[in-house]
C-alpha cells in the first residue's frame, strides 16, 4: 500500500472509533492454514466442529488467520491425519488419536481407553486433572502439540448381524472395531479390523465383516448400517467417551502471533462444548428414528460386560509392564479415574438414576 | 499520537511481519468494563472463571478490552448482580439466575429446575437444543443476553444439624436453599432461607438455621460447614446441575466492535469447560478430606426422595398455570428432557453404573 494511503486508512480507523476494528486489523499478518478432517463432511456433527473452529479464530482475526477444512481423503487419507500434522503436510488436523494406536497404545489416552473416563471426568483430567500436561509431553515427540475438540459421549456398542449373550458368541466374530477396544475383543476370539468410516458399509453388506461399531445414533443412521446388521448394541464400553482433538504441527504453532495462538486455543474450547451439544441434542431424534425403521436395540449382558472388563484390565496391565510411556500416564490416569468414581457415586450418579427411572 | 510517529508504529509493526500483532491492534479502542460476580473470592472455582474470562478477552484482544472482575459485595450485593447489570451499573455479571427466581420463577430455567436435567444435558438444551433461544428472548425484557459460562454439576444436598429420615423429619426445619428448590421444600414444611454464600456459615452455627446447602465438597469445605453441621446429604436434587451464566447488557454489547463480541462469547465457552473441569477434578479430594475429619455422608432415603419429587411436580405446574413466560419455556425444556434421560437409559448411564460398580 502507498504511504499516504496508508495514513488515510489508519486515520479513518482511528476516527470511527468503537467500530474501528476490521479497519485496523488490516496490517496482522495473513496466516493460511490447512485442517485435515479424520471425518467425512456427511458426518455434521463431528467434521462440523473444526468447520466450528475455522470460523471463530477467523472471526477473531478478521479474517486473517484462515484455517480452511478438509474431510477425510483430501489431502490424505482418514487414518493419516496424524502422519500428515507430524511431515508438515499440513498444520492441523482434528482426529481420534486412538487411531494411531498402532504406533503407540499411549497414544489411546486422549480418545479413550477401554472402561475408562466419561466425557466429563475426561474433560476434567485434561484440563484440570493433569491430562493436558501429560499428554503433550508425549505428543511432542511426534512434534505435535494437542487441544481437546469435542467428545461424542458415550458410544454405542455397534451393529451386530446376529446376537451375541454369552462371550462364546463373540469369538471368531470379523469386527470393525477401533485400535485398543479391537486388541480386547481380540483376547475373547474377535478378529478386529480397522476401517475407515466411509467403507464400513460395504464391508458389512457384502460380509466381509460380522459386526462394526462406530459412533452413535446420529452418525449411524446416516452411514445406513441398520440396513445390512439389525442388531444395534450398547454400551461401547470401548468408549465409555470418546474425545477428538486438534493436532497441531509445534513448528507451525510456534510461527503464529501470540494473540492467533490465544485464537485457536479458546476456539477449541467452543468446539469441545459444541460438538458434545450436538451429540447429545440430536442423538435421541435418530435412535428414534432407527427403531421405527425395525432395528433391534440390545444391550450387552453382564457375562459378556465382565469378561470384556477382565480381558481390558489384562491387556492395559501387560501394555503398561512392557511401555514405560504408556505407563507415565496410567499411574496417575488411574489415581484420577478411581476418585472420579467415588465421588460420582455420592450424588452424581445416584441423581442420574433416579431421573432416568422417572422417564 | 502525534501523526509522524503514528506512521513509524506502524511502518515498524508492518515489517516484522509473523510476529507484529500487538504493536498494530494499538489503534484498537480500549474498553473498560465491569464484572459483578455473586461470589466470594475465596471460591477460586466459581468466582475463578470470571477472571478466567477476563484474562482470555484481554488476551485476544491485545489488553484492549478490560474487563474487571469484582468479588460479592464490592459493587453490589451477591444476590444483586441481575439488578445491577439491567440497571447499567456494571456491564456484565456472574451469577446463577436462580438466585432472582423471586422476580420470575422462570429465570431457574437458565440455572436449574428441581429434578431437571444433568450438567451436560443443560448444554445441549443451551447450545443445540433451543434453550439459549429460549433463554435470551426471556432476558431481553430485562436488557439482558446471557451465555452460559459453568457448571457445578451435581450439587450436594446439604449440610444438617441432625439426620433426616422420613419426609416427616423435613417438617419445621429452617434451611438455608435457593429459590425453586425452597419453594418445593416448604411444601413438605420446610422453612426456607435465602442468604447469600459468605453468610450462611454464623447462621447455622448459631442456630439460626438447621441445615443450608451450597455447592459440593470443594467450596463447602472452604466455608467449614463441617463444624457446625456434621450430616452431609446427597443429592441435591434441586440441582441435578447448575449452570453458572454471565450476564451482558444488551446496549453495552451492541457497542462492543464484532470482534470484541466474538471474543466475549467465546471466552464463556472455556470458562464453561473449566469451571465444570476445576469442581470435578477438586470435589473428590475435599470429600476425602471433610470424611477424615468426621463428616457423616448421608444419601436422601427414597421416601424423602419420592415426597420431593412429588412435591416439584405440582410446584412446576402450579407455576406454568399461572406463568406464560415459564409454560413457554417448560413444554420443550420437558419434550428435551423426556428425549435425553430415555438415550441416557440406552448406553450413557449403564456404561456409568457398570464403571463405578468397579470403583
Amino acid at each position: 500500500m502507498e504511504r499516504r494511503a496508508f495514513i488515510k486508512k489508519a486515520a479513518a480507523g482511528m476516527a470511527v472509533g468503537a467500530i474501528a476494528a476490521p479497519a485496523i486489523a488490516q496490517s496482522n499478518p495473513t496466516i493460511n492454514w490447512r485442517l485435515a478432517s479424520s471425518f467425512p463432511k456427511s458426518l455434521d456433527t463431528i467434521y462440523g466442529a473444526a468447520e466450528i473452529l475455522s470460523k471463530r479464530v477467523a472471526q477473531l482475526t478478521d479474517g486473517k488467520f484462515n484455517i480452511r477444512t478438509f474431510p477425510a481423503g483430501e489431502i490424505v487419507p482418514a487414518l493419516q491425519v496424524m502422519d500428515a500434522v507430524q511431515a508438515g503436510t499440513v498444520e492441523i488436523g482434528h482426529s481420534a488419536s486412538y487411531y494411531y494406536f498402532g504406533k503407540d497404545a499411549t497414544f489411546a489416552f486422549d480418545t479413550s481407553i477401554p472402561f475408562g473416563l466419561t466425557a466429563r471426568q475426561q474433560s476434567a483430567w485434561m484440563d484440570q486433572g493433569g491430562g493436558k500436561q501429560l499428554l503433550r509431553e508425549f505428543f511432542r515427540d511426534y512434534g505435535i502439540m494437542n487441544f481437546a475438540g469435542g467428545n461424542t459421549g458415550c458410544q454405542m456398542g455397534g451393529w451386530f448381524r446376529k446376537e451375541v449373550n454369552t462371550p462364546e458368541d463373540l469369538s471368531g466374530l470379523k469386527m470393525r472395531v477401533g485400535g485398543f477396544g479391537g486388541r480386547v475383543l481380540q483376547r475373547l476370539g474377535v478378529v478386529p479390523q480397522q476401517i475407515a468410516g466411509g467403507d464400513i458399509y460395504p464391508a458389512l453388506e457384502k460380509g466381509t465383516i460380522d459386526a462394526a461399531e462406530w459412533i452413535g445414533p446420529y452418525d449411524d443412521e446416516k452411514l445406513g448400517f441398520n440396513k445390512v446388521a439389525p442388531f444395534y448394541y450398547a454400551p461401547g464400553w470401548w468408549e465409555a467417551s470418546a474425545q477428538m482433538s486438534f493436532y497441531v504441527g509445534i513448528k507451525e504453532w510456534e510461527k503464529l502471533p501470540k494473540d492467533y495462538q490465544a485464537a485457536l486455543e479458546v476456539a477449541t474450547y467452543e468446539t469441545h462444548v459444541t460438538m458434545q451439544a450436538m451429540y447429545d441434542a440430536r442423538n435421541p431424534g435418530a435412535l428414534a428414528r432407527l427403531m421405527k425403521n425395525g432395528v433391534k436395540l440390545r444391550s450387552f449382558s453382564k457375562p459378556i460386560m465382565d469378561a470384556c472388563y477382565k480381558a481390558a484390565m489384562e491387556v492395559i496391565d501387560e501394555e503398561a509392564a512392557k511401555n514405560p510411556k504408556f505407563k507415565k500416564i496410567l499411574d496417575p490416569w488411574r489415581r484420577f479415574k478411581q476418585d472420579q468414581n467415588q465421588w460420582y457415586s455420592v450424588g452424581e450418579l445416584p441423581m442420574q438414576n433416579y431421573l432416568i427411572s422417572h422417564k
